[in-house]
Protein backbone atom coordinates (compact mmCIF):
# COMPACT_ATOMS: atom_id res chain seq x y z
CA UNK A 1 0.00 0.00 0.00
CA UNK A 2 1.06 3.40 -0.73
CA UNK A 3 -1.46 5.87 0.65
CA UNK A 4 -1.84 9.57 -0.02
CA UNK A 5 -4.69 11.62 2.27
CA UNK A 6 -6.19 13.93 -0.42
CA UNK A 7 -8.63 16.84 0.36
CA UNK A 8 -11.44 17.45 -2.32
CA UNK A 9 -12.40 21.53 -1.48
CA UNK A 10 -15.98 21.45 -2.60
CA UNK A 11 -16.93 25.18 -2.56
CA UNK A 12 -19.54 27.94 -2.98
CA UNK A 13 -18.19 30.87 -4.91
CA UNK A 14 -18.33 34.51 -3.40
CA UNK A 15 -18.77 37.44 -4.94
CA UNK A 16 -14.94 38.79 -4.71
CA UNK A 17 -11.98 36.71 -6.87
CA UNK A 18 -9.77 37.99 -3.54
CA UNK A 19 -12.04 36.37 -1.41
CA UNK A 20 -12.10 33.70 -3.40
CA UNK A 21 -8.12 32.50 -3.45
CA UNK A 22 -8.19 33.79 0.51
CA UNK A 23 -10.94 31.11 1.42
CA UNK A 24 -9.13 28.47 -0.77
CA UNK A 25 -6.21 28.96 0.76
CA UNK A 26 -8.08 28.87 4.93
CA UNK A 27 -9.93 25.66 3.43
CA UNK A 28 -5.93 24.51 2.59
CA UNK A 29 -4.56 25.41 5.72
CA UNK A 30 -7.42 23.38 7.50
CA UNK A 31 -7.40 20.14 4.83
CA UNK A 32 -3.60 20.02 5.79
CA UNK A 33 -4.54 20.19 9.66
CA UNK A 34 -6.08 16.60 8.78
CA UNK A 35 -3.26 15.46 7.61
CA UNK A 36 -3.73 15.67 3.86
CA UNK A 37 -1.22 15.93 1.20
CA UNK A 38 -3.01 16.57 -1.70
CA UNK A 39 -5.23 19.36 -1.76
CA UNK A 40 -7.53 19.84 -5.23
CA UNK A 41 -9.60 22.64 -5.68
CA UNK A 42 -12.71 23.13 -7.98
CA UNK A 43 -12.14 24.76 -11.65
CA UNK A 44 -12.26 28.36 -11.83
CA UNK A 45 -11.60 28.58 -7.69
CA UNK A 46 -11.00 32.12 -7.85
CA UNK A 47 -14.22 33.52 -8.41
CA UNK A 48 -17.74 32.77 -10.25
CA UNK A 49 -17.77 30.68 -12.70
CA UNK A 50 -17.95 33.73 -15.72
CA UNK A 51 -18.83 31.56 -18.51
CA UNK A 52 -22.13 31.86 -18.27
CA UNK A 53 -22.17 35.30 -20.94
CA UNK A 54 -19.92 36.37 -23.72
CA UNK A 55 -18.15 39.57 -22.47
CA UNK A 56 -14.83 40.86 -23.24
CA UNK A 57 -14.15 42.88 -19.90
CA UNK A 58 -13.97 39.56 -18.42
CA UNK A 59 -10.00 38.94 -19.50
CA UNK A 60 -9.28 41.42 -17.78
CA UNK A 61 -9.50 38.93 -14.51
CA UNK A 62 -6.87 36.61 -16.54
CA UNK A 63 -3.41 36.40 -15.23
CA UNK A 64 0.08 34.77 -16.42
CA UNK A 65 1.23 31.32 -15.38
CA UNK A 66 3.36 31.60 -13.03
CA UNK A 67 1.37 34.70 -11.38
CA UNK A 68 -0.45 35.95 -8.65
CA UNK A 69 -2.53 32.87 -7.95
CA UNK A 70 0.32 30.53 -8.37
CA UNK A 71 2.66 32.49 -6.37
CA UNK A 72 -0.17 32.59 -3.60
CA UNK A 73 -0.61 28.84 -3.63
CA UNK A 74 3.05 28.35 -4.11
CA UNK A 75 3.81 29.74 -0.55
CA UNK A 76 0.75 27.75 1.22
CA UNK A 77 2.16 24.86 -0.44
CA UNK A 78 5.42 25.39 0.78
CA UNK A 79 4.79 26.39 3.80
CA UNK A 80 1.98 23.66 4.88
CA UNK A 81 3.82 20.81 3.06
CA UNK A 82 1.58 19.75 0.53
CA UNK A 83 0.76 19.53 -3.28
CA UNK A 84 -1.93 21.58 -4.81
CA UNK A 85 -3.74 21.42 -7.88
CA UNK A 86 -5.17 24.67 -8.70
CA UNK A 87 -7.35 26.13 -11.87
CA UNK A 88 -6.47 29.57 -12.95
CA UNK A 89 -7.87 31.71 -16.12
CA UNK A 90 -4.49 32.23 -17.45
CA UNK A 91 -3.42 35.06 -19.70
CA UNK A 92 -0.43 33.99 -22.17
CA UNK A 93 -0.89 36.83 -24.67
CA UNK A 94 -3.35 39.60 -26.05
CA UNK A 95 -6.25 36.99 -27.63
CA UNK A 96 -4.36 33.66 -26.01
CA UNK A 97 -6.32 32.87 -22.56
CA UNK A 98 -6.60 29.05 -21.50
CA UNK A 99 -8.07 27.44 -18.99
CA UNK A 100 -5.38 26.26 -17.26
CA UNK A 101 -4.51 23.91 -14.00
CA UNK A 102 -1.44 24.35 -11.90
CA UNK A 103 0.26 21.70 -9.58
CA UNK A 104 2.32 23.35 -6.70
CA UNK A 105 4.89 20.60 -5.55
CA UNK A 106 5.25 20.36 -1.53
CA UNK A 107 8.29 22.51 -1.67
CA UNK A 108 6.37 25.07 -3.43
CA UNK A 109 8.00 24.40 -6.66
CA UNK A 110 5.60 24.67 -9.95
CA UNK A 111 5.61 21.23 -10.63
CA UNK A 112 3.71 21.45 -14.07
CA UNK A 113 0.80 23.11 -16.07
CA UNK A 114 -2.04 21.61 -17.77
CA UNK A 115 -4.07 23.85 -20.30
CA UNK A 116 -7.38 22.58 -20.69
CA UNK A 117 -7.94 20.99 -23.73
CA UNK A 118 -11.14 19.92 -24.85
CA UNK A 119 -13.20 23.16 -24.34
CA UNK A 120 -16.90 23.32 -24.08
CA UNK A 121 -19.92 25.54 -25.60
CA UNK A 122 -23.54 25.03 -24.56
CA UNK A 123 -25.96 27.30 -23.47
CA UNK A 124 -24.59 28.52 -20.18
CA UNK A 125 -20.71 27.40 -20.65
CA UNK A 126 -19.83 30.22 -23.38
CA UNK A 127 -16.00 28.55 -23.04
CA UNK A 128 -15.42 28.76 -26.70
CA UNK A 129 -15.38 32.15 -26.55
CA UNK A 130 -13.11 32.46 -23.50
CA UNK A 131 -10.46 29.54 -23.93
CA UNK A 132 -7.94 28.69 -26.24
CA UNK A 133 -7.98 24.92 -26.53
CA UNK A 134 -4.71 23.21 -24.65
CA UNK A 135 -1.88 22.95 -26.52
CA UNK A 136 0.39 21.19 -23.86
CA UNK A 137 -1.04 17.76 -24.44
CA UNK A 138 -2.27 15.19 -21.78
CA UNK A 139 1.09 15.08 -19.90
CA UNK A 140 0.87 14.28 -16.05
CA UNK A 141 2.85 15.98 -13.42
CA UNK A 142 5.22 14.38 -11.38
CA UNK A 143 4.81 15.48 -7.56
CA UNK A 144 6.01 14.60 -3.99
CA UNK A 145 3.17 12.25 -3.57
CA UNK A 146 2.86 10.55 -7.07
CA UNK A 147 2.52 11.31 -10.75
CA UNK A 148 -0.81 13.28 -11.16
CA UNK A 149 -3.11 12.93 -14.56
CA UNK A 150 -4.68 16.58 -14.15
CA UNK A 151 -7.50 17.19 -16.58
CA UNK A 152 -10.42 19.39 -16.63
CA UNK A 153 -13.86 19.56 -16.75
CA UNK A 154 -15.13 18.67 -20.10
CA UNK A 155 -12.02 16.81 -20.12
CA UNK A 156 -13.94 14.06 -18.15
CA UNK A 157 -15.95 13.04 -20.74
CA UNK A 158 -13.51 11.60 -22.98
CA UNK A 159 -12.19 8.20 -22.36
CA UNK A 160 -9.29 9.35 -24.65
CA UNK A 161 -8.06 12.00 -22.25
CA UNK A 162 -8.20 9.39 -19.60
CA UNK A 163 -6.38 6.99 -21.35
CA UNK A 164 -3.55 9.16 -22.72
CA UNK A 165 -2.72 10.14 -19.34
CA UNK A 166 -2.73 6.10 -17.88
CA UNK A 167 -0.51 5.77 -21.07
CA UNK A 168 2.01 8.10 -19.56
CA UNK A 169 2.28 6.69 -16.10
CA UNK A 170 -0.34 8.60 -14.23
CA UNK A 171 -0.99 6.80 -10.93
CA UNK A 172 -4.19 8.99 -10.50
CA UNK A 173 -6.56 11.31 -12.05
CA UNK A 174 -7.76 14.23 -11.01
CA UNK A 175 -10.39 16.59 -12.56
CA UNK A 176 -11.15 20.33 -11.19
CA UNK A 177 -14.95 20.97 -12.69
CA UNK A 178 -17.56 23.30 -12.71
CA UNK A 179 -20.92 21.77 -13.89
CA UNK A 180 -24.54 21.94 -12.75
CA UNK A 181 -28.12 21.94 -13.80
CA UNK A 182 -30.18 24.25 -15.31
CA UNK A 183 -32.54 25.38 -12.87
CA UNK A 184 -35.40 24.32 -14.94
CA UNK A 185 -34.21 21.00 -15.54
CA UNK A 186 -36.78 18.11 -14.29
CA UNK A 187 -35.53 15.87 -11.53
CA UNK A 188 -35.62 12.82 -13.67
CA UNK A 189 -33.24 14.81 -15.73
CA UNK A 190 -31.33 15.85 -12.99
CA UNK A 191 -30.67 12.71 -12.23
CA UNK A 192 -29.25 11.02 -14.74
CA UNK A 193 -26.97 14.07 -15.62
CA UNK A 194 -25.26 14.37 -12.73
CA UNK A 195 -25.06 9.74 -12.67
CA UNK A 196 -23.86 10.14 -16.34
CA UNK A 197 -21.36 12.43 -14.93
CA UNK A 198 -20.02 10.07 -12.41
CA UNK A 199 -20.46 7.08 -14.11
CA UNK A 200 -18.40 7.92 -16.98
CA UNK A 201 -15.76 9.16 -14.88
CA UNK A 202 -16.03 5.98 -12.54
CA UNK A 203 -15.68 4.20 -16.34
CA UNK A 204 -11.91 5.76 -16.79
CA UNK A 205 -10.83 4.90 -13.26
CA UNK A 206 -11.98 1.12 -14.50
CA UNK A 207 -10.69 1.03 -17.98
CA UNK A 208 -7.34 2.52 -17.05
CA UNK A 209 -6.85 0.98 -13.53
CA UNK A 210 -6.65 4.11 -11.89
CA UNK A 211 -7.80 6.26 -8.74
CA UNK A 212 -9.81 9.32 -9.24
CA UNK A 213 -10.91 12.23 -7.76
CA UNK A 214 -13.44 14.72 -9.29
CA UNK A 215 -13.49 17.93 -7.93
CA UNK A 216 -17.03 20.06 -8.33
CA UNK A 217 -18.30 23.39 -7.58
CA UNK A 218 -21.68 23.52 -5.69
CA UNK A 219 -24.53 25.98 -5.20
CA UNK A 220 -26.18 28.21 -7.51
CA UNK A 221 -24.84 31.04 -9.49
CA UNK A 222 -27.15 33.64 -11.35
CA UNK A 223 -26.82 34.16 -15.21
CA UNK A 224 -25.29 37.50 -15.32
CA UNK A 225 -28.10 40.88 -15.99
CA UNK A 226 -29.24 40.62 -19.22
CA UNK A 227 -27.67 36.83 -20.00
CA UNK A 228 -29.35 35.64 -23.13
CA UNK A 229 -28.12 32.19 -21.63
CA UNK A 230 -31.01 30.85 -19.30
CA UNK A 231 -31.22 31.00 -15.17
CA UNK A 232 -28.17 30.63 -13.91
CA UNK A 233 -26.45 27.25 -13.01
CA UNK A 234 -27.56 24.82 -9.55
CA UNK A 235 -23.61 23.75 -9.02
CA UNK A 236 -24.25 19.93 -8.17
CA UNK A 237 -21.72 19.71 -5.69
CA UNK A 238 -21.29 16.01 -5.71
CA UNK A 239 -17.48 15.84 -5.69
CA UNK A 240 -15.55 12.00 -5.00
CA UNK A 241 -13.03 9.94 -4.87
CA UNK A 242 -13.14 6.29 -6.62
CA UNK A 243 -10.74 3.26 -6.37
CA UNK A 244 -8.90 1.05 -9.56
CA UNK A 245 -12.30 -0.55 -9.85
CA UNK A 246 -14.24 2.75 -10.05
CA UNK A 247 -15.79 1.54 -6.53
CA UNK A 248 -16.54 5.07 -4.61
CA UNK A 249 -14.21 5.53 -1.87
CA UNK A 250 -15.75 8.84 -0.46
CA UNK A 251 -18.72 11.55 -1.79
CA UNK A 252 -19.72 15.06 -0.85
CA UNK A 253 -22.44 16.99 -0.27
CA UNK A 254 -25.09 18.15 -3.55
CA UNK A 255 -25.90 21.40 -1.91
CA UNK A 256 -23.37 22.12 0.45
CA UNK A 257 -19.95 23.15 0.70
CA UNK A 258 -17.62 20.58 2.22
CA UNK A 259 -13.44 19.36 2.42
CA UNK A 260 -13.72 16.18 1.16
CA UNK A 261 -11.22 14.20 2.82
CA UNK A 262 -9.96 10.60 1.51
CA UNK A 263 -7.24 7.99 1.64
CA UNK A 264 -6.57 6.73 -1.80
CA UNK A 265 -4.04 3.41 -2.17
CA UNK A 266 -1.62 4.21 -5.29
CA UNK A 267 -0.59 0.81 -5.22
CA UNK A 268 -3.60 -1.11 -6.03
CA UNK A 269 -3.91 0.02 -9.27
CA UNK A 270 -1.13 -2.84 -9.80
CA UNK A 271 -3.01 -5.34 -8.71
CA UNK A 272 -6.26 -4.30 -10.13
CA UNK A 273 -4.50 -4.36 -13.58
CA UNK A 274 -2.73 -7.86 -12.88
CA UNK A 275 -6.45 -8.92 -12.72
CA UNK A 276 -8.06 -6.59 -15.70
CA UNK A 277 -4.76 -6.47 -17.60
CA UNK A 278 -6.64 -4.16 -20.30
CA UNK A 279 -3.51 -2.43 -21.53
CA UNK A 280 -1.65 -5.75 -22.31
CA UNK A 281 -4.80 -6.10 -24.66
CA UNK A 282 -5.44 -3.11 -26.47
CA UNK A 283 -5.37 -3.63 -30.53
CA UNK A 284 -3.38 -0.77 -31.43
CA UNK A 285 -3.14 -1.97 -34.97
CA UNK A 286 -7.29 -1.28 -35.16
CA UNK A 287 -7.11 1.87 -33.59
CA UNK A 288 -6.12 4.44 -36.58
CA UNK A 289 -9.52 5.56 -36.88
CA UNK A 290 -9.59 7.35 -33.74
CA UNK A 291 -7.58 9.81 -35.05
CA UNK A 292 -10.52 10.78 -37.46
CA UNK A 293 -13.30 13.27 -36.87
CA UNK A 294 -15.63 10.90 -38.12
CA UNK A 295 -15.66 7.55 -39.96
CA UNK A 296 -17.47 8.18 -42.92
CA UNK B 1 -38.98 7.84 -31.66
CA UNK B 2 -37.69 5.05 -33.33
CA UNK B 3 -38.41 2.46 -30.71
CA UNK B 4 -36.77 -1.53 -30.95
CA UNK B 5 -37.98 -3.93 -28.91
CA UNK B 6 -34.98 -5.80 -28.02
CA UNK B 7 -34.91 -8.78 -25.70
CA UNK B 8 -31.96 -10.62 -24.24
CA UNK B 9 -31.84 -13.60 -23.68
CA UNK B 10 -29.86 -14.80 -20.00
CA UNK B 11 -29.35 -18.52 -20.15
CA UNK B 12 -27.77 -21.65 -18.12
CA UNK B 13 -25.70 -23.41 -20.23
CA UNK B 14 -27.21 -26.98 -20.57
CA UNK B 15 -24.56 -30.11 -21.45
CA UNK B 16 -24.82 -30.45 -24.78
CA UNK B 17 -24.10 -28.40 -27.58
CA UNK B 18 -27.49 -29.01 -29.73
CA UNK B 19 -29.91 -28.91 -26.82
CA UNK B 20 -28.05 -25.61 -26.39
CA UNK B 21 -28.99 -24.40 -29.52
CA UNK B 22 -32.13 -25.48 -29.55
CA UNK B 23 -33.27 -23.83 -26.25
CA UNK B 24 -31.55 -20.85 -27.91
CA UNK B 25 -34.39 -20.77 -30.66
CA UNK B 26 -37.07 -21.87 -28.53
CA UNK B 27 -36.06 -18.76 -26.12
CA UNK B 28 -35.51 -16.60 -29.61
CA UNK B 29 -39.45 -18.09 -30.65
CA UNK B 30 -40.99 -16.86 -26.84
CA UNK B 31 -39.08 -13.17 -27.33
CA UNK B 32 -40.69 -12.55 -30.99
CA UNK B 33 -44.38 -13.55 -29.15
CA UNK B 34 -43.84 -10.56 -27.23
CA UNK B 35 -43.30 -8.57 -30.05
CA UNK B 36 -38.85 -8.31 -29.79
CA UNK B 37 -37.75 -6.93 -32.80
CA UNK B 38 -34.14 -8.05 -32.30
CA UNK B 39 -32.90 -10.52 -29.95
CA UNK B 40 -29.38 -10.35 -28.98
CA UNK B 41 -28.38 -14.18 -27.30
CA UNK B 42 -25.40 -14.85 -24.50
CA UNK B 43 -21.28 -15.38 -25.77
CA UNK B 44 -21.17 -18.72 -27.15
CA UNK B 45 -24.43 -19.67 -26.74
CA UNK B 46 -24.35 -22.98 -28.11
CA UNK B 47 -22.86 -25.12 -24.92
CA UNK B 48 -20.73 -24.58 -21.69
CA UNK B 49 -18.41 -22.07 -21.52
CA UNK B 50 -15.40 -24.33 -22.62
CA UNK B 51 -12.23 -21.73 -21.93
CA UNK B 52 -11.98 -22.95 -18.21
CA UNK B 53 -8.88 -25.52 -19.79
CA UNK B 54 -7.06 -25.72 -22.78
CA UNK B 55 -7.86 -29.01 -24.36
CA UNK B 56 -7.38 -29.57 -28.40
CA UNK B 57 -10.25 -31.70 -28.66
CA UNK B 58 -12.53 -28.64 -28.00
CA UNK B 59 -11.63 -27.24 -31.44
CA UNK B 60 -14.17 -29.97 -32.89
CA UNK B 61 -16.68 -28.25 -31.93
CA UNK B 62 -16.28 -24.99 -34.07
CA UNK B 63 -17.79 -24.85 -37.42
CA UNK B 64 -17.42 -22.39 -39.96
CA UNK B 65 -19.26 -19.29 -40.64
CA UNK B 66 -21.81 -19.18 -42.08
CA UNK B 67 -22.48 -22.85 -41.20
CA UNK B 68 -25.04 -24.75 -39.41
CA UNK B 69 -25.61 -22.56 -36.25
CA UNK B 70 -25.40 -19.45 -38.82
CA UNK B 71 -28.34 -21.48 -40.76
CA UNK B 72 -30.79 -22.66 -37.74
CA UNK B 73 -30.53 -19.15 -36.66
CA UNK B 74 -31.05 -17.61 -40.46
CA UNK B 75 -34.38 -20.20 -40.80
CA UNK B 76 -35.70 -18.81 -37.05
CA UNK B 77 -34.79 -14.86 -38.28
CA UNK B 78 -36.67 -14.97 -40.98
CA UNK B 79 -39.68 -17.45 -40.19
CA UNK B 80 -40.00 -14.69 -37.48
CA UNK B 81 -39.05 -11.84 -38.78
CA UNK B 82 -36.81 -10.71 -36.19
CA UNK B 83 -33.32 -9.67 -35.92
CA UNK B 84 -30.80 -12.31 -34.18
CA UNK B 85 -27.30 -11.49 -33.10
CA UNK B 86 -25.68 -14.99 -31.91
CA UNK B 87 -21.92 -15.34 -30.82
CA UNK B 88 -20.58 -18.73 -32.29
CA UNK B 89 -17.12 -20.54 -32.36
CA UNK B 90 -15.91 -20.25 -35.79
CA UNK B 91 -13.80 -22.44 -37.41
CA UNK B 92 -11.67 -20.30 -40.66
CA UNK B 93 -9.38 -22.84 -40.94
CA UNK B 94 -7.03 -25.61 -39.45
CA UNK B 95 -5.59 -23.69 -36.70
CA UNK B 96 -7.53 -20.44 -37.21
CA UNK B 97 -10.32 -20.09 -35.16
CA UNK B 98 -12.50 -17.03 -33.85
CA UNK B 99 -15.08 -15.49 -31.34
CA UNK B 100 -17.64 -14.39 -33.73
CA UNK B 101 -20.86 -12.75 -33.63
CA UNK B 102 -23.02 -13.23 -36.23
CA UNK B 103 -25.92 -11.16 -37.49
CA UNK B 104 -28.83 -12.45 -39.26
CA UNK B 105 -31.60 -9.76 -40.47
CA UNK B 106 -35.05 -9.96 -40.20
CA UNK B 107 -35.50 -11.91 -43.64
CA UNK B 108 -32.73 -14.35 -42.87
CA UNK B 109 -30.07 -13.02 -44.52
CA UNK B 110 -26.57 -12.91 -43.06
CA UNK B 111 -25.84 -9.20 -42.24
CA UNK B 112 -22.67 -9.41 -41.20
CA UNK B 113 -20.17 -10.98 -38.73
CA UNK B 114 -18.27 -9.50 -35.76
CA UNK B 115 -14.97 -11.43 -34.87
CA UNK B 116 -13.77 -10.61 -31.55
CA UNK B 117 -11.37 -7.79 -31.22
CA UNK B 118 -9.70 -8.24 -27.91
CA UNK B 119 -9.36 -11.68 -26.64
CA UNK B 120 -8.77 -12.17 -22.75
CA UNK B 121 -6.63 -14.83 -21.10
CA UNK B 122 -6.56 -14.87 -16.90
CA UNK B 123 -7.10 -17.89 -14.93
CA UNK B 124 -10.68 -19.88 -16.18
CA UNK B 125 -10.91 -17.80 -19.21
CA UNK B 126 -8.25 -19.24 -21.34
CA UNK B 127 -9.31 -17.22 -24.61
CA UNK B 128 -5.85 -16.65 -26.28
CA UNK B 129 -5.38 -20.65 -26.67
CA UNK B 130 -8.38 -20.94 -28.54
CA UNK B 131 -9.31 -17.88 -30.45
CA UNK B 132 -7.13 -15.58 -32.93
CA UNK B 133 -8.04 -11.52 -32.38
CA UNK B 134 -10.64 -10.71 -34.63
CA UNK B 135 -8.88 -8.75 -38.29
CA UNK B 136 -12.50 -7.86 -39.47
CA UNK B 137 -11.73 -4.11 -37.00
CA UNK B 138 -14.78 -2.43 -35.89
CA UNK B 139 -17.52 -2.30 -38.22
CA UNK B 140 -21.25 -2.10 -37.38
CA UNK B 141 -23.53 -3.71 -39.31
CA UNK B 142 -26.79 -2.93 -40.82
CA UNK B 143 -29.92 -3.99 -40.35
CA UNK B 144 -33.97 -3.98 -40.68
CA UNK B 145 -34.00 -2.71 -37.19
CA UNK B 146 -30.46 -0.06 -37.40
CA UNK B 147 -26.73 0.19 -37.32
CA UNK B 148 -25.79 -2.45 -34.75
CA UNK B 149 -22.24 -2.21 -33.50
CA UNK B 150 -22.17 -5.34 -32.13
CA UNK B 151 -18.76 -6.42 -29.83
CA UNK B 152 -18.17 -9.14 -27.83
CA UNK B 153 -17.23 -9.55 -24.14
CA UNK B 154 -14.07 -8.39 -23.11
CA UNK B 155 -14.23 -5.65 -25.61
CA UNK B 156 -16.46 -4.09 -23.22
CA UNK B 157 -13.42 -3.19 -21.17
CA UNK B 158 -11.65 -0.93 -23.83
CA UNK B 159 -13.35 2.50 -24.79
CA UNK B 160 -11.82 2.56 -27.67
CA UNK B 161 -14.01 -0.14 -29.59
CA UNK B 162 -17.37 1.39 -28.49
CA UNK B 163 -15.65 4.67 -29.87
CA UNK B 164 -15.17 3.23 -33.25
CA UNK B 165 -18.47 1.25 -33.69
CA UNK B 166 -20.10 5.30 -32.60
CA UNK B 167 -17.71 6.64 -35.24
CA UNK B 168 -19.30 4.37 -37.90
CA UNK B 169 -22.69 5.08 -37.31
CA UNK B 170 -24.00 2.61 -34.63
CA UNK B 171 -26.90 3.56 -33.41
CA UNK B 172 -26.73 1.44 -30.24
CA UNK B 173 -24.20 -0.99 -28.87
CA UNK B 174 -24.29 -4.89 -28.15
CA UNK B 175 -22.38 -6.91 -25.79
CA UNK B 176 -22.61 -10.73 -25.65
CA UNK B 177 -21.14 -11.66 -22.86
CA UNK B 178 -20.06 -14.51 -20.19
CA UNK B 179 -18.29 -13.29 -17.27
CA UNK B 180 -18.76 -14.56 -13.70
CA UNK B 181 -17.18 -14.43 -10.14
CA UNK B 182 -14.90 -16.80 -9.01
CA UNK B 183 -16.39 -18.76 -5.99
CA UNK B 184 -13.43 -18.16 -3.66
CA UNK B 185 -14.28 -14.27 -4.54
CA UNK B 186 -15.51 -12.77 -1.15
CA UNK B 187 -18.46 -10.68 -1.04
CA UNK B 188 -16.95 -6.95 -1.78
CA UNK B 189 -15.04 -8.31 -4.59
CA UNK B 190 -18.04 -9.73 -6.09
CA UNK B 191 -19.68 -6.51 -5.92
CA UNK B 192 -16.90 -4.01 -6.97
CA UNK B 193 -16.25 -6.72 -9.99
CA UNK B 194 -19.96 -6.65 -11.42
CA UNK B 195 -20.48 -3.28 -10.54
CA UNK B 196 -17.26 -2.23 -12.67
CA UNK B 197 -18.80 -4.09 -15.49
CA UNK B 198 -21.82 -2.80 -15.81
CA UNK B 199 -20.53 0.96 -15.17
CA UNK B 200 -17.60 0.91 -17.56
CA UNK B 201 -20.36 -0.38 -20.51
CA UNK B 202 -22.69 2.70 -19.11
CA UNK B 203 -19.78 5.07 -19.46
CA UNK B 204 -19.14 3.62 -23.40
CA UNK B 205 -23.22 4.53 -23.68
CA UNK B 206 -22.71 8.11 -22.14
CA UNK B 207 -18.96 9.16 -24.16
CA UNK B 208 -20.56 8.30 -27.02
CA UNK B 209 -24.28 9.23 -26.49
CA UNK B 210 -25.73 5.74 -27.69
CA UNK B 211 -27.88 3.09 -25.56
CA UNK B 212 -26.62 0.03 -24.92
CA UNK B 213 -27.42 -4.03 -24.55
CA UNK B 214 -25.57 -6.36 -22.44
CA UNK B 215 -26.35 -10.08 -22.39
CA UNK B 216 -24.58 -11.90 -20.21
CA UNK B 217 -24.54 -15.64 -19.14
CA UNK B 218 -25.70 -16.98 -15.62
CA UNK B 219 -25.40 -19.67 -13.47
CA UNK B 220 -22.35 -21.92 -12.16
CA UNK B 221 -20.42 -23.57 -14.76
CA UNK B 222 -17.93 -26.46 -12.90
CA UNK B 223 -14.18 -26.19 -13.93
CA UNK B 224 -13.43 -29.57 -15.81
CA UNK B 225 -12.18 -32.63 -14.63
CA UNK B 226 -8.05 -32.07 -13.67
CA UNK B 227 -8.44 -28.29 -14.50
CA UNK B 228 -5.71 -26.04 -13.15
CA UNK B 229 -7.32 -23.28 -13.64
CA UNK B 230 -10.25 -22.58 -10.48
CA UNK B 231 -13.11 -24.19 -9.09
CA UNK B 232 -15.46 -22.70 -11.91
CA UNK B 233 -17.07 -20.13 -12.24
CA UNK B 234 -20.31 -18.35 -11.09
CA UNK B 235 -21.77 -16.45 -13.97
CA UNK B 236 -23.82 -12.99 -12.57
CA UNK B 237 -25.83 -12.66 -15.16
CA UNK B 238 -27.52 -9.33 -14.75
CA UNK B 239 -27.83 -8.82 -18.28
CA UNK B 240 -29.17 -5.12 -18.97
CA UNK B 241 -29.95 -2.17 -21.40
CA UNK B 242 -29.00 1.52 -21.03
CA UNK B 243 -29.72 4.53 -22.66
CA UNK B 244 -27.56 6.84 -23.84
CA UNK B 245 -26.70 8.91 -20.93
CA UNK B 246 -26.18 5.60 -19.23
CA UNK B 247 -29.38 5.25 -17.66
CA UNK B 248 -30.35 2.01 -16.27
CA UNK B 249 -33.77 0.58 -18.95
CA UNK B 250 -33.67 -2.72 -17.94
CA UNK B 251 -31.75 -5.28 -15.59
CA UNK B 252 -31.71 -9.39 -15.13
CA UNK B 253 -31.16 -11.49 -12.53
CA UNK B 254 -28.14 -12.07 -11.15
CA UNK B 255 -28.62 -15.92 -10.03
CA UNK B 256 -31.76 -16.78 -12.81
CA UNK B 257 -32.67 -17.38 -16.69
CA UNK B 258 -34.50 -14.50 -18.11
CA UNK B 259 -35.90 -13.13 -21.24
CA UNK B 260 -35.21 -9.51 -20.64
CA UNK B 261 -37.73 -7.36 -22.92
CA UNK B 262 -36.79 -3.66 -23.72
CA UNK B 263 -37.82 -0.91 -25.22
CA UNK B 264 -35.10 1.15 -27.08
CA UNK B 265 -35.54 4.37 -28.38
CA UNK B 266 -32.87 4.96 -31.19
CA UNK B 267 -33.78 8.63 -32.19
CA UNK B 268 -32.64 9.75 -28.12
CA UNK B 269 -29.09 9.66 -28.68
CA UNK B 270 -29.17 12.21 -31.76
CA UNK B 271 -31.01 14.88 -28.99
CA UNK B 272 -28.26 13.79 -26.05
CA UNK B 273 -25.46 14.70 -28.51
CA UNK B 274 -26.71 17.96 -29.26
CA UNK B 275 -26.69 18.93 -25.43
CA UNK B 276 -23.50 16.86 -24.91
CA UNK B 277 -21.65 17.46 -28.31
CA UNK B 278 -18.67 15.55 -27.45
CA UNK B 279 -17.51 14.56 -31.23
CA UNK B 280 -17.58 17.59 -31.77
CA UNK B 281 -14.72 18.31 -29.44
CA UNK B 282 -13.07 15.25 -30.08
CA UNK B 283 -8.84 16.69 -29.67
CA UNK B 284 -7.89 14.20 -32.83
CA UNK B 285 -4.95 16.54 -33.18
CA UNK B 286 -3.42 15.45 -29.49
CA UNK B 287 -4.56 11.77 -29.82
CA UNK B 288 -1.76 9.99 -31.86
CA UNK B 289 -0.14 8.40 -29.14
CA UNK B 290 -3.41 6.22 -28.79
CA UNK B 291 -1.56 4.69 -30.98
CA UNK B 292 1.12 3.36 -28.73
CA UNK B 293 1.18 0.19 -26.16
CA UNK B 294 2.70 2.35 -23.73
CA UNK B 295 3.81 6.08 -23.55
CA UNK B 296 7.65 5.57 -22.98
Amino acid sequence: MRTVKAALIQRVAQAERCADLDACIQAIRAAAATGSQLVLLQELHNGAYFCQRERTEVFDAAEPVPGPSTAALRDVAAALGVVIVGSLFERRAAGVYHNTAVVLDADGSLAGVYRKMHIPDDPGYYEKFYFTPGDLGFVPVDTAVGRLGVLVCWDQWFPEAARLMAMAGAELLLYPTAIGWDPTDPEDERRRQLDAWRTVQRGHAIANGLPLLACNRVGFEPAPAAADSGDGILFWGSSFACGPQGEILASASETAPECLVVDIDLGRGEAVRRLWPFFRDRRIDAYGDLLKRWRD
